[in-house]
């Protein structure tokens, strides 16, 4: 079928290797094009992407490349080793009913919720796991800690302490708020940067941070309702938060943190459940909001009773002056919920972080955390506890602080030899990412495909955009490689971003490098 | 305020201590009415409970009964602290927009996404949380295994064994589909009860069943579909799905599993998105579905096309017989999502189980969990791959089932001797738990605190019902305490309940014991 459909000459689409648009995107634009014209109809399956490649004279990556595309956009479904299909939008899968035969398979996928989400998902397609990537790539993707650094000595001894001391209860159902002695860190925690009067009952450890997304999404969040965020934000925010049905609505960020007048009408046009925002070391831009901003900001949510959630996911991780101080440090009227975790900086796979919430919030969450996974682990959390005790996690911090505040100044060093003039990076004063523009006409997905082929792994600047943007734009982790290779990933991609700008997508296919 | 309520000649409620009604639900039905005639409003506050027990000469406990079930009935809200107010049915909570002054506290309960599932959620008001209970009580509540057998030496070496081969990446962010040696383990058990041919794909390791449970709603429930569930049936599973919004419609339980022509009826009337079924050792009724109805139910499914969540979360509890094959051992057209869970066997606090899902689904769902929480905790995982191996969890098996078995024998013999003629109960073949059904009259709402107050808990029956019942019914597991103490906890209920039946509520308070 799917060859039949490539030897078709309609297929024989006209792609233009000189043109300003990259290869891909023609390809997109050309299938967009006979979809919106009716030629394409809902159900039609496109050609296999090693059929239509080969038929076109490319390199098959080029054209996955322009049906991840037009999945992110909606218009194309791709079931696993079923082939693509055109989805129309607004268009609903087909309903059940008639009788089957015995051994056909169930139709399952028309019983999911909100295919249109699952399939605009960044996760699905940006992610490097079915790329042919060679081995020991540099890794300015993701935002994780260096586990080369991880204190696993210091964390076996506390492993070893809790299991003697504790009885067998230490493996039994927690509570759906967490250790009690882990919460109560926390607080004495978020007492060394201001935040005062916070009672025990508001604090519940959680599945990471990402997790206390997700509650919140189930507490707040009813199909059709909005929601704020920064744009750029943090993927796996809008992501939990789509699933739920509710609208993401954005507010630009700027040098000083997210734009106060964009948010401020922003509410006036319509109510929005809550703002999310990361306001020191922003994911992905790495920027902090100004003391000035922070002021205006508080001001505004108390006079426009705009509910705050701050998320503080790597806010230990400072390379300059002080620990940052939350939003919750200067909440009188109770309206910001904080979000806090381990995982930036230590054991992200043990899944621990922790969300501080208004007291009258305390028993629905209790509830709903309860309904979702019962509760954290509760060894792992009391090993935690054990190990931020008596100084163990503070040595640690002053040895990751001083480690990636080196590797941030490599990386800002090595982007002012390496890219281009006219490319424009954030300078943050912590955290583990920065964001880099592009001179318009540098596509980074092309170029995320080109870089992993040759061992450089980045994030793309549209994961970060639930409402698109961000094509010349890049998100670049510099705390999970020594400063080496951080200058050699960064050399490598600026002569990549340098031969892209001298010579646009000009008889070379989209992606090079070995196929899968 | 309270004090002022109570004092009002309006709250001397007529109350008829030699009634056939429980004093409780004198008073409940005695708001209840004062509510529908229009004399309490939205908003109004009641007594408070020990201000209300003392005007009407009552212990406390009785008042905060009755509070509880309209609680239950969404009639009455109860901030934390702050009292108990009416609740209007279809009220909505007042709009925000008024300008307040700087130091009010912001009103979250105003942002809630959907109170009133909130507020009829057995896990608030059915708990023992807040109850006076003395200490060491006998447990026949809860489903959970007994913490005293768990093998800790053996768990220790597992740790110890994984901390000192494993590099750091244990420690680091794992797949959302979990640790790729444990997905093994279980496709491997799986295939010694009859499961064959299921890809590794297929495999996600979850956060404990109710996880399972929590995603599979994300998945597929939109607010206003249809799911059928077992009555009585898992309480966590209800919670869960109806977080999403879902209809919960329910189909009886029989002597020999779910009500097959009930099940069909239903699925005629409307569709439902699938139907959530435990088939061996149900909870709560511990009854397992015959084999000549699980054959009936599998013909079922796929003549009309019905989708099953089979939960196997205490199969390998058998006490008679082999291990029970599931259903999706039999399911040529992929038509079952299969749970299982440690969690009833070994150490629950890890929050560790699994999910089989048709191949068409591992895509979507991980992306929803990754969305979620991203992945369940690494290290954990590993650790209990490492403890299945070599034989260890099938020693522990076997001795739980041993100990369970005779628990279980202690347990029916004691029924038979202290409880009541006109009770009657199941015989489970396997599991944690069994159901009695007492005599009409025996509410078991009021049993249950008063055997609290003594030292004896169990889950009233109405915990169990979605959609109400099950007022003279409990569930009690018999696998948490040794045969002496089932006896001695058996001897007072049926001590309890006979002191019921002889005598209704006459002159003598709901609850007695120790006020808090």
């Amino acid at each position: 079928m799917a060859g039949r459909a490539a030897q078709d000459p309609a297929w024989m689409l006209a792609i233009d290797r000189d043109g300003e648009q990259p290869v891909y995107q023609q390809i997109a634009a050309s299938i967009r094009n006979r979809i919106a014209s009716g030629e394409l109809r809902e159900g039609a399956k496109l050609p296999a992407t090693r059929v239509l490649a080969a038929h076109l004279g490319l390199q098959r990556n080029t054209v996955v490349a322009a049906y991840r595309l037009l999945e992110h956009e909606g218009l194309l479904r791709s079931g696993v080793g079923a082939g693509s299909f055109v989805r129309l939008p607004g268009s609903r899968p087909r309903k059940a009913g008639a009788p089957i035969g015995d051994a056909e398979p169930f139709a399952w996928q028309r019983l999911l919720r909100d295919r249109q989400a699952l399939e605009s998902d960044p996760a699905r397609w940006l992610s490097a796991r079915h790329l042919p990537v060679p081995a020991d790539p540099i890794r300015f993707a993701g935002l994780a800690p260096d586990h080369r650094l991880f204190p696993l000595e210091d964390f076996g001894r506390s492993v070893r302490a809790v299991l003697e001391k504790a009885g067998p209860e230490i493996l039994d159902y927690g509570p759906p708020e967490g250790d009690e002695r882990l919460r109560r860190w926390v607080l004495t925690r978020l007492e060394q940067v201001g935040v005062r009067g916070v009672g025990e009952e508001r604090v519940f450890i959680v599945s990471g941070s990402q997790q206390g997304l997700d509650l919140l999404a189930k507490l707040f969040l009813a199909p059709g309702d909005a929601v704020a965020l920064e744009a750029p934000s943090y993927t796996g925010a809008f992501c939990a938060l789509r699933h739920s049905g509710a609208r993401i609505e954005t507010v630009p960020m700027e040098a000083e943190g997210l734009a106060l007048g964009a948010l401020e009408a922003l509410i006036a046009r319509q109510p929005v459940k809550f703002l999310y925002t990361m306001p020191c070391f922003q994911n992905p831009t790495g920027i902090s909001l100004g003391p000035a901003q922070r002021g205006r900001l508080l001001e505004l949510a108390r006079r426009c009773q705009l509910a705050i959630v701050e998320d503080h996911y790597d806010s230990d991780l400072y390379y300059r002056g002080e620990r940052p101080r939350p939003l919750l440090a200067d909440d009188p009227t109770g309206q910001v919920v904080h979000l806090g975790t381990f995982s930036k900086i230590l054991f992200p796979g043990l899944r621990i972080g922790w969300l501080i919430v208004p007291a009258e919030l305390a028993e629905p969450l209790r509830q709903i955390r309860w309904a979702t996974d019962l509760a954290s682990a509760t060894l792992t959390q009391r090993v935690m506890e054990h190990f931020c005790r008596d100084g163990r996690l503070e040595r640690h911090l002053q040895r990751i602080r001083r480690i990636n505040a080196r590797r941030l100044a490599a990386m800002l060093e090595a982007l002012s030899e390496h890219f281009p003039r006219g490319a424009r990076w954030t300078e943050p004063s912590g955290g583990m990412s920065l964001w880099v523009e592009l001179p318009e006409g540098v596509d980074t997905v092309e170029l995320f495909h080109q870089a992993a082929a040759r061992g450089v792994l980045f994030s793309p600047g549209i994961a970060f955009f639930p409402q698109g943007g961000g094509h010349n734009a890049m998100r670049l982790s510099f705390n999970r490689e020594s400063e080496e290779r951080i200058r050699e990933g960064l050399a490598l991609l600026g002569r990549m971003i340098a031969e892209r700008l001298a010579a646009p997508p000009r008889n070379k296919p989209a992606v090079e490098g070995p196929l899968p």
